[in-house]
């Protein structure tokens, strides 16, 4: 049996929802296929969305990871090529936290790439009408530290994760967000 | 017998393409209902465009008229809301005139609101996933000068008409703009 | 004897500050011809932002008005060329009013072009450093509110006047902003 | 004696011009220290630019060294956090080569963090009334191949390098950005 964890985010810096878990649960509510499909909905925090997230995968040993956050000012969906080794918030985490240059894990390596096929999954979201790119960098907040965290405590396994960001619900409708995750697991899957 | 005129613009600017003729054309392979769908491609031509659209008017006596055109850079569908007696190019048209700071009609007023019902087709368009919102600027090159001119040239009448910006396709898919457009013409009909 | 009336806005949505004023401080702070420089900061309401801007023309007599606000996302000096008589709040003005679809001046021309040499201020701007270039929309917020009615005011007179949009002190260091409204301020003597 | 080494970028894409070799030559011609300037023009060739750069620091033996390069869209001056070990190109570069999902140096690490104090040089150039950011990616094309090759080439020596991609000339006057530049090589000599 296959199963696929798919992560959005809590609502933060003051909004009162956050447009990747909507999206996240509308893919829950559709969800039409045999697969196990698990959601969460995981804490702006540093570390601790982290630690949450390898929770889950110990606990339900997914196929696929795919986190997601919502990246204000962005259009498309953007699957993230790499995540970087660096704190550097703007505003304060929900716990009040606000690292300013430091690093998600002391001595790691300065990045770790995506293991999910960006470039397949944003070729099949533009041909069924999602709009989508590849992104280069994930910011150095909450989303980077997930999507670093993630990455480094897999390095050396086969298990395919990643992270995608996705535009505020105001800016892409939350119907054509979840359309583009439905088909990023689907391409995640056939990689398997 | 219902008649919509719809109607894209040329490549210009040393583009091979222009995804407001590839929309209006997907539009027009894909047109399933008994209204009569007129649809064309208009020169990128200062004045000229305006003088084909209307003879196209003239000819085909439409009961709602949207013409588009791409906007670089904008990454949602735009239906907009108004045009200015300007024109000013950073550009050469397809016919070498660059003119700056003239105006469309000598004469004529500042600006000429559209006579589409923008915020509900925005609504709608948002509800069926085609990411929209109302734009407060044609700019003052050639797209604004077909608003302009269609506008003016329809003042004192009841026909519904207007502009419509659409993102170059590599932005928003081809056949997610061109369902933004059979939506603008639904909600153009039923307020006419 | 010259006067020049120069004006910012207070704070809205949320900050707590607004750039604009930041600017017209500094201006003010620096000021060293013997012209007069009467300056003010405006409400972020709808119609009383008109109302205080006319009463300080009536006082002052100025032999040019400029007024200014801040515009979040642009990152350059943008002067507008036009205002629309439309008011369309996306967020509640200071004084909990939030008009949509409206008009500035019920039974006004749908727009009035700026009575400021925008295109010279400009091109002056960027030779001295400072990025700019000629905004086509000032919005359909107090800005534009502003803009609309104090050119609506002024119909008739030979009085220079106009508005120019300023970055957010985030994204255009305020010494470079104000460096901008003192070009602006002398273009617009010259040109009077 | 101290020695910069600072480095621009030839026009590609179509266009005529590179507004990081205008601002580095402005600088050059500005230059008013005891210390030596070098300058080069480096060819938009993945891989030929890393090694101009490579020999340039051979013969010259510099205490501190800055490439820049244009990036179109970008209003501010950005200073690079972060290069990755990626080529990925969307246009051809000037040899006609464009790589698509390769390596910079196989084998090599997925990223290299810059060796400039970035935060430091942004809030002194914001002081200063240059309008800059951090960036936390410098793309997948030629320019983030030579800072990826330049920081490579450089790990385990003491040489402070990193690149700072500036905004087209229409985007932010020359002389804006090369006051920049100046400002990055003073804070750049004092980290040393």
């Amino acid at each position: 049996m296959t199963t696929v964890l798919l992560t959005g985010f809590d609502p933060f810096g003051g909004d009162d929802h956050n447009s990747s878990w909507d999206a996240v649960q509308l893919v829950a509510r559709e969800w039409a296929t045999e697969d196990i499909l698990v959601t969460a909905c995981l804490p702006v925090e540093f570390g601790r969305a982290i630690e949450e997230l390898i929770a889950l995968i110990d606990q339900h040993s997914p196929d696929l990871v795919i986190a997601t956050g919502v990246a204000g000012g962005r259009t498309l969906v953007t699957p993230e090529r790499v995540a970087i080794n660096l704190r550097d918030a703007r505003i304060p985490d929900n716990a009040g936290r606000q690292p300013i240059d430091e690093p998600v894990v002391a001595g790691g390596p300065d990045a770790h790439f995506t293991r999910l096929p960006v470039a397949e999954m944003v070729a099949r979201m533009n041909g069924a009408g999602v709009p989508a790119t590849v992104s280069l960098s994930a910011g150095a907040y909450v989303c980077n530290d997930l999507m670093y965290g993630l990455l480094h405590a897999l390095a050396g396994t086969g298990l395919p994760a990643g992270f995608i960001h996705v535009p505020d619900r105001a800016d892409l409708p939350t119907v054509t967000v979840s359309a583009g995750l439905r088909i990023a697991i689907e391409v995640g899957l056939e990689a398997d």
